[in-house]
């Protein structure tokens, strides 16, 4: 066993207490915000028969997935993502009420090349409406995202709205036919944020041979100035009907949100069109002011037929993903959150062995009233434990002998500006906050 | 794609939000009562390198291990517990605080024949106090697992302690020896609650070849009086330093509870044997009074080696472990959690489209007062919303025209008695509590 190497799977990582503190503290509101609207938990198996994630992906995604024979010999895979074992559920338990609204927050796989940033296993954090076609869904799931940023602390944020059908329209008027080739261009046109107009002309003449006219309507339709209405785009989509049904979405969608209250932080962006190329009607991303070019920290849309790929029948479908991984770290950025491996709000120092236990009964009281205490295990120095409080992050210490617990009389330490106060143990917890 | 059969891995199970939701509740206050100690979060990842993970859980272990080749050719198994887990990180990030206070809820993965109540991936949820020698990491682990009883509504608990020190002094005196036998005697002598005085003695004859006056001594031990105290124990353990040290240990275990205030819920139980062979010191089962047969609920104990299998020297730890798919069929059994498919407070009925923006509006604000309101998605008729929010097990059911809004007078209907009062906005939160 000497010669095992303890270390971490390539690829992946430990989440420390420093940086799990606050990632568990952030996943934890946001399950409760979902659930204040009405979207309960719903929790699938790690594990999945291969065939039912095997040409979800496109073929890179196929050789992505952690796929291997179990000692039973069936052919099993790691889920890739969230939405595929959302279909499955919805095709096996054929008695879920509809409008089926569910959150699910849980680790996928991938086998990726690592980056910066970038790990085999990671977060998902997807909350969806399955079996309603209206757009009161789409603007739910928008404005339950909002209402995440606003719980999180983030500052100020702008979603940016579009209909894939406006784009669908828009496509038939340039004479790009065929489900894959629109595919295509979209994925291209998607990175114009990333590599620019000229990289996205580039890739559209190389790669899908698009001339130069067609991609001059496409960059002037993304450019058209919406911020009087959507005449512009009903002109440019000309009598595609396709594309008349995208406009009369997406003016629904924005009279929704203006109506709940969001008008100010929706705003119409033609140029939106989302890599994947399942989704049908509205599409979202969300960007944090002054910090747009982390991306999309938040994204989603409809996808009217992905959900019927095990059933005979289409299942309306619309939702949206919280980019757990960039928001922790704009978060933190911004100093919103900050990482700490003490995960209480007081520590309380131990004088000798004979006081553990009169001070964890202390520390009881105290959790009673909702404050969350450490009891140090080690009668060490007090400057010892200090160091050890300080350097766990937390602020204030707990001083108590055995005659101050019997006295109520208890010392507390700001460590940050070194003051220190006598306060009857009732008083504590007021004076912490 | 049509003949692919969506069903869910054998052996493994969904959690639809009518079982997520009460799980989900049970797992938050766990973590918020485990954080309320300093107790802080880790997360690992699923997969590990094999070698991390193999010939720790004996040749059983290691055949039930859900092990492969990954795409880069690594040899790779998903974790079977989160001992080991925690090991490998205790080896590879030295630098973390120690005492090292963590607590983990997460799945594993044992490729074991399913059966009743039995998966193949399962949530553990472990609490551990790492490079602690002293009692108090022993008592306060017992502490903080009552303390989640308690805030999960377990209705009365008793802990079951003992010591291996102990048995192994006993076992000294009776002339077992060799790590091996004595772990057989004592993972039989465990099964006591199961199989019974007969059944333990015929596997002790049969497997162990135990004489009977050994037999008859190990059961007339497990059975002595410590109601009084611990004098006969010491009696039966005579010489041998390690039995006394055990005495020792448990004694201080018992005074650091009292000291607490939990006395009235531990008792000495010396036939309390932990299957496990890790356990060095103390060792803890509990029980819900009333419900002793469904087994112990929260179990662990004090392994001062096995954390050391990656690292040259041992670090003590202490550790509760609590069972939470027992805990909770116990909890639904006894009325403490019911199972419901909605996860807000309030469902609010809509009269027509128009009425669907300002209705959202409306649940925003009690939202922002902490009343969780899943608004309805679909105009139907009333009395099939009212079903709607029935199924999904909803109490109260909001009801608010365009005019009832502007005016701030709501209907609240309460589907359990079928009564309907009206009530300004404001008055809603304090109604329904």
């Amino acid at each position: 066993m000497a010669t095992v190497q303890a270390r971490v799977l390539k690829g992946f990582r430990d989440y420390l207490p420093v940086a799990d503190i606050p990632r568990q503290r952030v996943l934890r509101t946001i399950s409760e915000v979902f659930e204040s609207f009405g979207f309960a938990p719903l929790t699938t198996p790690a594990l999945e028969y291969s065939e039912v994630l095997l040409g979800k992906y496109g073929e890179e995604g196929d050789k992505l997935l952690y796929r291997f024979e179990d000692n039973g010999k069936r052919d099993v895979a790691l889920r890739y993502d969230l939405t595929v074992p959302l279909a499955r559920v919805v095709a096996q338990h054929r008695d879920l009420e509809v409008p089926f609204k569910r959150y699910q927050i849980a680790p996928v796989w991938r086998a990726e090349k690592p980056g910066k940033g970038r790990f085999r296993e990671f977060l998902q954090c997807d909350v969806d409406i399955v079996g309603e076609p209206s757009i009161r869904a789409d603007a739910e799931c928008l404005t339950v995202g909002l209402e995440v940023m606003k719980a999180l602390g983030v500052p100020g944020v702008v979603a940016r709205v579009n209909n894939r059908k406006i784009l669908d329209g828009l496509l038939d008027g340039l004479g790009i036919e065929g489900t894959e080739r629109r595919h295509d261009v979209l994925r291209i046109v998607d990175k114009l944020p990333k590599i620019g107009r000229d990289g996205v002309s580039k890739e559209l003449s190389e790669a899908l041979d698009l001339d130069l006219d067609a991609q001059e309507k496409l960059f002037d339709f993304m450019a058209l100035d919406v911020s009087e209405g959507l005449d512009a785009v009903l002109d440019a989509v000309g009598d595609s009907e396709e594309g008349r049904l995208g406009c009369e979405e997406l003016n629904m969608l924005l009279t929704l949100l203006d109506g709940v209250g969001l008008g100010d932080k929706v705003e119409v962006d033609l140029s939106i069109a989302r890599g994947l190329d399942y989704y049908t009607g509205t599409i979202y991303e969300t960007f944090v002011l002054g910090h747009e070019s982390y991306g999309s920290v938040m994204s989603g849309g409809r996808y009217d037929t992905l959900l019927g790929m095990f059933l005979k029948k289409s299942s309306p479908a619309v939702g949206i993903s919280v980019g757990i991984d960039r928001l922790l770290s704009l978060l933190t950025e911004i100093g919103v959150i900050e990482g700490r491996a003490g995960s209480a709000d007081i520590f309380a120092v131990l004088f000798d062995e004979e006081s553990y236990a009169p001070l964890q009964k202390t520390a009881q009281v105290l959790r009673s009233q909702g404050v969350k205490v450490e009891v140090s295990l080690k009668p060490a120095k007090l400057g010892k434990q200090f160091k050890y409080a300080e350097r766990k992050g937390y602020r204030w210490v707990l001083i108590a002998g055995a005659g101050d617990l019997d006295a109520n009389t208890i010392g507390l330490k700001d460590l940050e500006t070194g003051e220190q106060v006598t306060l009857p143990l009732e008083d504590i917890s007021a004076a912490i906050r």
